[in-house]
Order: structure tokens, then C-alpha cells, then sequence
């Protein structure tokens, strides 16, 4: 795939400190022309399944071509190793940790190398900052032309990582809170398709915690304000929200352990009681 | 005019999300040269008079033929319509809920267009994100030259929006604060014009809370630390600051309600007594 | 040099107001092609030494003919001078407040400009945001190819400023935390190269507030799971950490206060016992 000349970060460095900074200087010292983009550098700390979870539906956005890279890196400096994956679309850096599993899978032409080839390294490498000493020029390199099959083997054992599924259980779907986004919202790992078979022939009836919200709805603002809803995201996932408020404040439960927990949808009864 | 490939981005969307990064990567899957600068994406959530006052004041510091996109977007998804504002310098893309209305009725010659061709937009348009799904992907044709005219109706009945003015009474001026900024710095509606008018053969007095502050200072460093001053801001709005402080924790005020307070303007007597 | 087209920016302006994104504007409003790319906008306000720290670490990681603007100035629209610090790769554009003073020190050959020419700054130059109208858009012309010597005449007496430097006293040595990083990292003002000539013959023994760390690692994973160690940060200075945990919060010290502890470093004895 011919690169784009566009590069996307993501990592759990916050905008504090100046190592997104570096990491962007490290890219430019070698393909000075690099549109760099972030996605979020505020990734929870060492949280793998979140900056997956979030890369797996933000890549596809970019154009063709584009080099992604991802540091989230509790075990930098150890035996990890560090890689590239290629699909026919894009191209993506980072440790070999379950970040990319997801896009794996889901992408059967996948190839991952094990970058050995230290010369599109910097010259000095670190034990504890791989994303500005190996990633980052790894990306410009990529920008340039350079050909991933050049920076080291194939492999075929890359580390896995399996995001929690939603399932069904004595007539109810069970799904989880995967995301608390800015707004308050909670966004759900139960995708339409997962809902849409499930519910064919009744109203669905989403609990999370205190809230109990009977139907799916297409927009905020057609709920009275204040009230809680669900509806599917922009991501085509279950969400739930509060139309102009914050609806991880609203569930009863701890809103520092929203994440994770439980939310179940079942069907409402012909006569219009809940089940 | 001429697009000069910038495309600046506000929303109230944080920068923990994805959202702002997907809107890049929409805009860059159009036009993949586009340069794109954040204004700010912590706009307080769906405050839209907040957006519509930082964006007449930054605006006009970018070149000709930029696309100013902005998104606090409480009703997206129902009927509010988006637009497409062009004046003779600048083009403004978002929805139609006044965001814009101060540019207009400052633009005498400004078109808005209902857009509405739907070959301009992301294939699939969620009901919850037009940043991403409408207003990033026309942001991308227009820097890639596409003609405004094509996008839509022009359109004559745009959403309205009044940002408070100062008024005098009873021989004081008043006016409010409109923005706290990073430093406790109380930003207020009233003008360099508004108060030079007003003052002229008298020294100006200002209140605030349990603050009255004498005169208006050029600085910050011209006035002892720690203590208050007024002065006019870059942009040139009367602002209350504290040398090396934060004016926002000194005002007796409850900080986190600062904003829409009032500030009246004296002009002390002859005699160098308060009114 | 040959500029780059890059220009780095660093305040201690934040990322909620517009201040950021006016300066982006006004570098764009000379030089449409600038890549400008944020180091960091959340330096402590007014710090000057926080920011020339910063400065110093992450400057050499960008190319060649990058313009750095830096941004900490308390003395804004006093007598305090702007400058341009020319050095034989990179152009620094700032206040005269010390924050270039390090690299100044450490490159025999810089010369620095005060900036007079008026034709080089916007048109109307306000007196609280030198940010916007005089250091953005001169980093503009500099990436354009205007001549630095042009710009205003040479100085021989920038403002100096000294960071603390560690020391030895009794058979220890003496540091302190410079900076608390994102993950709670507490990175000091000693060297690879001051604790190596020190502990050469025996095993390094650092103390911090409660905390007492036997020896040096390279890595955080090489600990047990939230224990504290010592290591080198990726700039080669020792920094205190706990492996998945904030090290900031294990000191026993007030976290709002770490910044500036002392950070004492001595040797085991041949018996392994403690000092």
C-alpha cells in the first residue's frame, strides 16, 4: 500500500509532558513532510483494551496509506517485542501487546513483522521510551517508502487479546459499559447487529444499575431533557445517554467503576409489561 | 475566495474521545493535505454562545480561504439544518443554531447555504455525529475547491442568536463576565469603545463581586503582585486579572458560577471619592 | 540553517481558551505550509525554569531549522525584551526571561537577537499577548527564509538563569524532583553521568521522603508489580517510579508539593548494609 504520508498517535502519555512532543520530532527527523494526527493521548495508563477497543473504530476514518501508531507499553524495555502490522489498507507500530489483535482477526491478509532492523531506529534507544526510539522514525521510515518486509521477520504468533463479548443468557442479553466518553455517556459493547436479532418482535428494555429505558432511540434531543435514553452510537454500538445531561451520574452506581460493568437488554412482553 | 487548505476544528468534545481524531481523519480522507489547527475542543458541552464568542475573536487571525468547522451541536439529528457560511474572506461549516449568527450580522455580504447534497457527506450519516459524518467531509471539498454553491440552497433565515450587551444605567456602565480563562483571568462583554466613550474626563471604576479595582492598567506586571487590576485583554474586552494570581478565586464569588456576573463601571468624581 | 517549514510551540497557555489556536493562526497567516507541532501548552503558569528544562530535553529531537516558540512570559508588555536565539541548527523565539539561558550556555556559537523591526510583528501589537503578535508571526517569516540578522540587533547580555544542580556533601549526593510526570513519575535533576562517577564500586542507595530504593533498573516491568524503583528516564536522568503505580503518591510527601524535594543518593557498603 502506498503510504499517505499521514501518520496517527495514540497513547496513554497524556499532553502534560513533552513526550508526544518527542515523539512527533523523532517522526519529522526523518520524513520532515509527515501530517501527524492525534487520536487521544489520554488512553487510561497501561489500559490495552481501550486503546484497542478505540483504534479498532477510529483507523478506518483515514485514508489509505496511513501509518498508525499506538504506545501503550506497560512492558517496555522487557522481551516484548516490538512490531508492524500491515493489512492492505494501513499500517500500524506498537508493542506486541493485544493492541492490534483486534484488527488481526478481523483483517485475514494480515501481516506482522517483528522490527529488528534497528537502522530505522534512532541511534540511541532507550529501555523505557520505545514510542519516540523505535516507533516514531519506524513511522517516518514507513512515510518514505521504506518497505515493511525490510525491518524485520514475519511472524505468526503474535500476542492476542480478546475484548469482552456481549451473550445471551435465559432470555436476556448481556453486554458491558466498555467507554465513559466526555459527555457522561456510556457506550456499550453490544453492536446493533448483536440487539437487532435479539429483540426482532418486542421493544427492547436496557437496564444499567438504577436505570430502566424501554426503547432504542435515534437522536438526544428527542427525549425530554434531563431523561436518560439508549441509542446506537456513531460507532453502531448501544449507548446509554442523558439528553443535556450526564448519564454516568445517573445510574445509582460508582461513576469511577462504570467501566466494566454489566448492562443487560431484554425484551418487553406483548402486553407491554416489563419481563 | 480561494481555499487556502486550513481547516480549523471547535467543539465541546474533549480530547479524551476519538471524536476529534475520526473528524481529521474524515477531512483527510477527502483532501489529504489539508492542514488542520484546533482552536479549542473544551468548549463547556453544548454552550453555544460560548463557541459563537471565541470564534468571532479568533477567526480573523487565520488566513483568507480557511474553513472554520465548529460543533456544539445539542439538536443533532433532528430537524436543525447544516450550514454553510461564506463570507468574502472565510467559510464557516456547522450547524444551524447560531453559532455563526454574530460573523452574519457582522458580514454584511455573508451567504449561508442549507447543506443538503448528500454527495459531499460520508456515505453512512449517523444520527449522532455530523462533525464527523457531514460538516469534517464538506470541510475537505471546499479546501479541495469544490464551489459552495453546489452544496445546497442558499438560504435567508438563519438561527438567531443574541450575545449580551452592555448597557449604561443610572450613570454607571454594566456588562458581564463571558469566559474564565486558564490563568483566572474574568473576560468580560465590555469593549475598549464601550468604555473609552463612557469614562472620558473621569477615571474609570470597576466592581466586581467584593473587588473594586481603580483604573485600567496596560500590564500585568505594572501593578504589585497579587494584587488586582483591570486592563484590556488581546483581543480588546475589559478583563479583570491578579498580578501573578487568579483573579477568579478573589472576587468573593463562587468560582464555579462566575461566568454571567455582572460588572459595573464607575467613573470616580472629580474630587478622587468613588461615585 | 535552512528552515525546516517546522515550528514548535510551548506555553503555559492550556488547551481550553483560543490563545493556542490564535497563535497557530498568525504563523499561518505568513507561512501557509508551516507544520506546527505542540510540545507541550501545560507548563506551571509562569515557570520559567519548568519550560527551559522541558525546552532543553526536547528541542535536539526535532530537525534541523525547526523554530521553537516558548511562551512562559509573566513579564509581557513590560521592558522585558523579545528575542530570537540563533544557534547552528535550530532558531528559539521567546521573551528574554532566562528560558533560552541553558541552551545558550551549552552552544558556544548561538547569538542572540533582540527583535526591533516592527514589520516582522501583526500590525497592532497588543500589550499582554506578545504570543500572538509578535513571537508567532516571526516564526512565521523565519520559516518563510527572512535573515534573523535582520530582525534587530545582537545582544551579549541575555537574562541568565541557573537550574539547580546536584552536588555532593558527606559522601552523598544531593538532587531534587524537576518535574511529576503523567504516570506520577518523579524525574530529577541527577544525571547518568553525576551518579556513575559517584557509586562507581558500589551499589546506589536513593532516598526520597519515605521511600528507600536499593540499586538502579532499566526498566519498570523488572520490578514486582507496585513497588517502587530507581531508574534512567529516556533523557538519562534518574527518576523514582513504582512499577504499574504513581510513585508521586508513595513518598509520603504532599504530591501538591514533590516538585523541589530533595533527592539524596549514596552507596551501600561493601557489607551490604546501608550507609
Amino acid at each position: 500500500v502506498k503510504p499517505s504520508g499521514i501518520v496517527t498517535l495514540m497513547t496513554d502519555f497524556g499532553l502534560r509532558d513533552p513526550y508526544v512532543g518527542m515523539m512527533k520530532g523523532a517522526i519529522l527527523s526523518v520524513h520532515g513532510t509527515a501530517r501527524i494526527v492525534d487520536i487521544s493521548h489520554h488512553i487510561a495508563a497501561g489500559v490495552i483494551g481501550q486503546a484497542a477497543h478505540i483504534l479498532q473504530q477510529t483507523y478506518p476514518y483515514f485514508p489509505k496509506g496511513t501509518v498508525h501508531v499506538t504506545v501503550v507499553d506497560p512492558g517496555v524495555g522487557t522481551e516484548r517485542r516490538p512490531i508492524l502490522l500491515v493489512t492492505r489498507m494501513h499500517l500500524f507500530v506498537g508493542p506486541d501487546n493485544g493492541l492490534f489483535w483486534p484488527i488481526i482477526e478481523a483483517c485475514k491478509d494480515a501481516e506482522v513483522i517483528h522490527l529488528t532492523e534497528s537502522r530505522y531506529f534512532l541511534r540511541r534507544v532507550s529501555e523505557t521510551f520505545h514510542g519516540r526510539d523505535i516507533f516514531a522514525p519506524v513511522a517516518g521510515h514507513l512515510c518514505q517508502g521504506a518497505d515493511p518486509l525490510d525491518m524485520g521477520p514475519v511472524i505468526h504468533d503474535p500476542v492476542q487479546l480478546k475484548l469482552p463479548e456481549p451473550y445471551r443468557k435465559a432470555g436476556s442479553l448481556y453486554g458491558q459499559i466498555v467507554r465513559v466518553d466526555h459527555f457522561g455517556n456510556l457506550i456499550t459493547n453490544i453492536r446493533r447487529r448483536d440487539i437487532e436479532g435479539f429483540t426482532a418482535g418486542g421493544r427492547p428494555v436496557v437496564r444499567i444499575g438504577d436505570l430502566l429505558i424501554e426503547g432504542i432511540q435515534t437522536t438526544y434531543a428527542g427525549t425530554p431533557e434531563r431523561e436518560a435514553l439508549a441509542l446506537f452510537d456513531s460507532s453502531g454500538h448501544l449507548e446509554i445517554a442523558v439528553n443535556s445531561g450526564r448519564a454516568v451520574d445517573r445510574t445509582g452506581l460508582d461513576p469511577a467503576l462504570t467501566i466494566g460493568r454489566e448492562v443487560m437488554v431484554s425484551r418487553a412482553r406483548d402486553d407491554g409489561r416489563q419481563p
